[in-house]
């Protein structure tokens, strides 16, 4: 592996950072050797397979992770599988809100994340970072360009691994949610680094649960 | 529509009622007009289909609702989709355990559901029941029950429609878990009789968002 | 003991019921052959005392159980102590909204309830009802109630019991917050039942954990 | 103010490290001028009192901020109230167990916090730390801590000022416990080194609401 290709998402919603994207952008340019390209992609249904496609024509990546945020969840979930379905219950940033929307007409229904789940979040917690594999990447952007990332995968480039990872809200975004839980940058750019090493260095993954809460 | 097949589960994990059968065995046995037919499966991961499918076989339902627990959600869940994977973090009613299992090699990664999982949501909350659209069914006997009705319906019953429900703990079930929602019985069967009319008679799914939360 | 005072409050915040008054009202007039008085007072920080007292003075009861509603909670949580402070997060029915105010500047910091708490906790159990004690009334109307009461107890009734039971949503309060848990009218009125006979049948209350959890 | 002292607890239950110690330890000895000792008191409830008051009587601090661990909220919490009870659900480190056990015969039922708590959610939800008001400590033995300086203040030092503040599992503590939240330690110091700020510097609290959820 030479290449691996990490991904967040512009600003949602207003905010005026996006903090998967903070987050990736603190990642090292190389680890293990490897290159680590960090880009960012656009919270929209429409776009942000255009702008991922590009990247992925252009940089050529072993492997590509893309992550995002999943407000209320404890702790980095890596997805396990992501469905042929758009259905979201807020506009996206150019305000489109498709519901019950198959993404490609000619994909499956579903497609398994082709990265070592189990040894990711393994691994995580080896670093004492709380991490869990996640059976849902719901039905918004997230999924959706997990979904995507697989299809170019499985109909143009069947050597590239891709799959999805978590991230729950930052301290920052729940001053004002006081029941919510938090996870601090630095504590998720640990866990982003061990996961990118797990898929850089393992080549099939483990045969054990993954804590899957969902 | 004619006949509609609802199962529930077997005593599962020592305890000695199961309370998706209990509640389950409280429908009536008619609605709207149409019989509905009550029985109930093993927690078993390699015996549940044959069950069901022996089921399948004799009833020739026009609908089959399989039903089952997610303690700790606090509401109805229908579920949108079952995948084609086994990983349990517990063992069976048998002791099997399986983990990353593909459920059928010649399946498909996911099945939807082919019951309108809004239009049940919808009408269950108009009948005061607490009730959402769940994105995952997890992986165990659940999801595998939910996957192999629905296997069956693709391969030999191309009429018959197919998903899963899952219901709250009991307030029995509670009693010494000081944090975990539950839902009485009569609830739960007022739910289920809501969406059992639901699926007797919607043809086509509302195109409306669900509130799934996962 | 001959007679039992019960309270709920009237609607609040625009409703058009009042769950606590509404399972109030279901209870029967008579258990164990002690009359159960069921009243109605206002969610008002000013004149809920005012109402409370007059009845306690008009009705002498032997004890005074107050009902109100801790939206969140999964369980029917007896309240261990109250607090002589209100701090409201929300105006009351009449739009006052304290904040840090001493409740009655001549009492204590606090008053524990005189109600067999644990007692109460375990028989709702026994009924299969989900119960723990609480340590907390909040600061709201409910705590400023149950401060009022023990208050006037200790102050004017010495024979007097006196406390404080919340009780979750129901199920048709939460069925737009689909995170939220619920418990029907009829577990409730079970559960009230329960601990009413209880504050009737034991004189002093059991050493045993509550399973509080906050 | 010349001095403040800001306790931990020493492991609790087969524990190799006391995650608020940890904490507690990595707070600067000097802040805005003042002294800060830091120190560790056992988590028995015997001789929690005796080992902390005769560090009150040696350092006679100007202040006492009592920090111990709350597994299961997701933000610092800055206690409001302690009561005069114990109830243990679980034993302390000596192995006893007290169940409802009045603290001292002589206390009032409960005692105030002196700190300027609202103030002090408000100056870490400045520093971005998520924060909250608490209108419980538990039963345990920080509530036993806390009513026991505030006994001590009331009883031996007029003015010294007395509190508790309660912080979140450390992410390495959650790593087997998926549903739970944590706080990362240089989280917990950053709203450790606020909130002393605030002790220090604010005279008399803010009225203004605290976030309080329970």
């Amino acid at each position: 592996m030479k290449k691996v290709l990490v991904t967040g998402f512009d600003p949602f919603g207003g905010e005026s950072i996006n903090p998967a994207t903070e987050s990736v952008k603190q990642l090292p340019d190389e680890l293990l050797g490897v290159q680590i390209i960090k880009r960012e992609i656009p919270t929209v249904f429409d776009c942000s397979l255009d702008v991922l496609y590009t990247l992925l024509d252009e940089e050529q990546p072993d492997a590509v992770i893309c992550v995002g945020q999943a407000g209320g969840r404890p702790n980095i979930t890596v997805e396990r599988v992501a469905i042929n379905q758009d259905d979201a219950r807020i506009p996206d940033n150019e305000g489109a809100q498709p519901i019950d929307r198959t993404i490609f007409e000619d994909g499956p229904a579903a497609y398994f994340s082709t990265l070592p789940i189990k040894a990711m979040v393994r691994d995580m917690k080896a670093a004492f970072v709380p991490a869990a594999v996640s059976n849902t990447a719901g039905t918004f952007v997230c999924n959706h360009v997990m979904y995507g990332a697989l299809h170019y995968a499985a109909t143009k480039a069947p050597k590239l691994k891709a799959g999805f990872v978590h991230i729950p809200y930052l301290p920052m975004q729940t001053v004002d949610k006081p029941t919510m839980p938090s996870m601090s940058q630095d504590e998720i750019v640990k866990g982003l680094t061990a996961l990118i090493k797990t898929v850089i260095s393992v080549e099939e993954d483990v045969k054990e649960t993954g804590g899957a809460v969902c």
